[in-house]
């Protein structure tokens, strides 16, 4: 299996290829059993993760804790929203240098777009981006990527020719941005961009999607963006985004999805995914909790792939991935049969 | 041994029978030898525990992490006052599927009464709670209770009869409420429920002891009320809960427990406990610091036992309570003959 | 070798003699394969360390919490300012004695002075110091002094006769401080003590300095004052220090220390240190970032150097120091050649 990983900081979606995206994959998939809590392993025992959120994620900074955790490895977590020696006027690279000698791989999320790179330049310590503002956020594209794989059954070449629909805040939400850019590397693939214009899909990425030679459709009514889509991937949309309150009533009355709207204007099997959080409060809902026995929403096993896909990036990056099954036992204690509560 | 609490939800004392309590006990008592740490065992290797207080309590927080990684765990914390994603409007439902994909067995502390019954009703990893709001405490209750059948030196059978005076405030302190709650499990409890009416135990508490067939008395007379008593259990009193100053200068000259007091009002051997953290300042003191050589001062025992309840919990709930026994082996660190350094 | 620190907390450099030195430099040398990341141990599995920061440090809490791991042992963090329980009137004895029961050894910093004297004094669990307020930090003074006998490639003996000099805020920086208390264990030690007249060395370092019998240099001049010394260890400077702005003006235009000052006023080879952090931002630049290819630019070595040293006190203070020979295994996950990007 390739080496390319090994030492490689995580930082964007652009540093894939068609190829690491099924070397990866191929990890993740071994990696599931584990996830899944059927056997565990202690392949990077004695290795220490640098869990550095600058800024407030419980749920990114547990599913990488807990991902590298199921390695066997050991995780410092800092949760605070400044490092209190960048307040000293320590720079970026002073700390960057210092972590590495304390840590031997780095998950980072920063507040300040570009701020990640600048750290991980410093550092031969592995650097994998939880996200920097308003730029990437690498590992969620990628866990998007391999959900799709997976509810659609299909192996990568059969994401050639995908239709895929995007709703929401196409403007802010960076994961549309980063899983359109790595559905680039596919064939034919028809992108319909679904949003009210003040949260439209900026034109670089609609450029970078057409030169690729998709097809792009943008457009602000949600019924005929959804229609005939494999995956529908809808985003949360903040009130404030827009200019006047008549938009943003405008548009809790019309980007609503559930199972009417599902029965009535999806494809049969489209598959509901979500970044999450999703707005589950009274005028928002913009995946109506009425899916929630729709076996076609995929939202929870999205976020559950979060654990295989880190899993795999931490055992590439630390170059253990052939080391797993080698090195592995059943699990002993209870595990549930499915872990939602009403699930079947 | 029962597969009862496998899988299981700990959020309240009302889930306990008699015999449940005798389970729990067994295991614990097998427990201690490893929060003593003469022995270690590792039998929870691979699992996740996800720690997480939405409310400051530092002491819960490191006592339940401290009971997993003793079993062998790792702990996941979050350690904020808001869950992020709850912020933005997520549903306790969706916040419980999502971790129930990253960890094995949750531990939460939420400060709203009711949430921890929600997020466990969404999930089948199993949830124990650590208080929510002025609701349960139930794993407190149960240290204490296993803290009174240690103390006493009786089996649980033994607990019969029992007279217990609980003295401070019983109407906001949840811990008196969910340890009158248990000991209605026994038989002919003599309860005396002393403090000041602004602080008078809920009415509905009392209703309870007395409809179970256990004797009452409610007093405001510190002395007359802890006079007989078995076990002496204590609470801190906060003085905003006061009315007026006059009534909290009442209160401070009046319900004060110290050696003098023990000695002359209290039965010979009568065991004084507080659920921590008790007030020192002056003024307060309603445990004076010069019991601190009265071997009857079970309060760090008390503490101490916090350590083999909740890691028979997460045994029992993970169904590994049989397996540690065969994986186990002698501490070979320094470990110190008492761990206070004035103790005996 | 020695047990002397066998359940020991470590406080304050007066713990130390010259020979207790030697003892844990020794263990510190054993460490270094582990904290380079070439083999790991886990003679302290099952063990658990309470992390207690009621101040900020990440740095210094990531540092220990490593360290520990690296020993194989599982850390239980405290990262808020104020203790929950604290707040609530207990005092620092009760806090002390309910974390000694969940806990295997304690490592805490805390803003009060003399704070972790009362805090150890309660208990038999080890406590380390990680600082409080402007009383000591005795692990940086530690690993200070190994970077020094390290970086000059001189045993022990051989740092009779050292010519260090000091340089920035010597009144508030309390690593100055215990690093000059150290010094005076050794013989003929040349001190220069560089700074503003406002941050001078307080007297009764001085004074100690002089009564060990060493020579005391003070000066506002930095050429002169850092020319001819082995060891240049240079501190942050405050600029709210200042009395008056024409003087925190006079103080950035003089006390910078780049690449041209180094050849120009430094003896060849000599060694530049810095406790971290630095103030990179114009204006600050107290050890400016062009000597970052200077091969005696020795801050980051420094830094890292805290891994083995505190490794080594734990081990010492759990008596584990000589099991780790016994205990380990090669690292099997990708190890830079070097931390830092630019390293050679």
């Amino acid at each position: 299996m390739s080496t390319k990983f090994r030492g490689m900081h995580i930082l964007s979606v652009d540093q894939f290829q068609r190829d690491d995206i099924g070397v990866l994959f191929a990890v993740t998939a071994k990696m599931e059993p584990y996830a899944q809590r059927r056997k565990i392993t202690r392949v990077l025992e004695g290795c220490v993760l640098g869990n550095l959120f600058f800024e407030p994620s419980t749920r990114s900074r547990i599913s990488f804790g807990a991902a590298f955790s199921r390695l066997g490895g050991s995780a410092c977590d800092t949760t605070g929203f400044q490092f209190s020696t960048m307040a000293k006027g320590e720079s970026l690279d002073d700390t960057s240098r210092v972590v590495s000698g304390y840590v031997d791989v780095i998950v980072m999320r920063h507040p300040v777009e570009g701020s990640l790179k600048e750290f991980a330049a410093a550092t031969n310590v592995p650097v994998i981006s939880s996200g920097d503002g308003p730029g990437e956020h690498p590992t969620q594209a990628l866990l998007d990527l391999y959900t799709i794989h997976k509810e659609l059954g299909r192996d990568l070449d059969g994401l050639d020719g995908l239709k895929i629909a995007m709703v929401g805040d196409l403007k802010y939400g960076r994961t549309v941005h980063s899983l359109s850019k790595l559905l680039c590397l596919f064939k034919n693939v028809q992108f319909s961009f679904v949003s009210p214009k003040e949260l439209s899909m900026p034109a670089e990425i609609v450029q970078r999607c057409r030169e690729s030679g998709h097809q792009v459709q943008e457009t602000q009514q949600l019924y005929a963006g959804i229609s005939g889509a494999d995956i529908i991937y809808v985003t949360r949309v903040q009130q404030e985004r827009f200019t006047s309150e008549e938009e943003a009533e405008r548009f809790r009355g019309s980007f609503v999805i559930n199972q009417h709207v599902y029965d009535k204007y999806c494809k049969p099997g489209a598959v509901l995914m979500h970044p999450l959080p999703r707005d589950s409060r009274a005028g928002a809902q913009e995946l109506s909790t009425d899916l929630n026995q729709n076996k076609r929403l995929a939202i929870f096993r999205q976020a559950d792939n979060g654990i295989p896909v880190r899993m795999a990036l931490f055992a590439l990056v630390l170059g253990v991935e052939e080391l797993v099954e080698q090195d592995n036992r059943p699990v002993r204690w209870f595990v549930p049969p499915t872990f939602g509560a009403d699930e079947i």
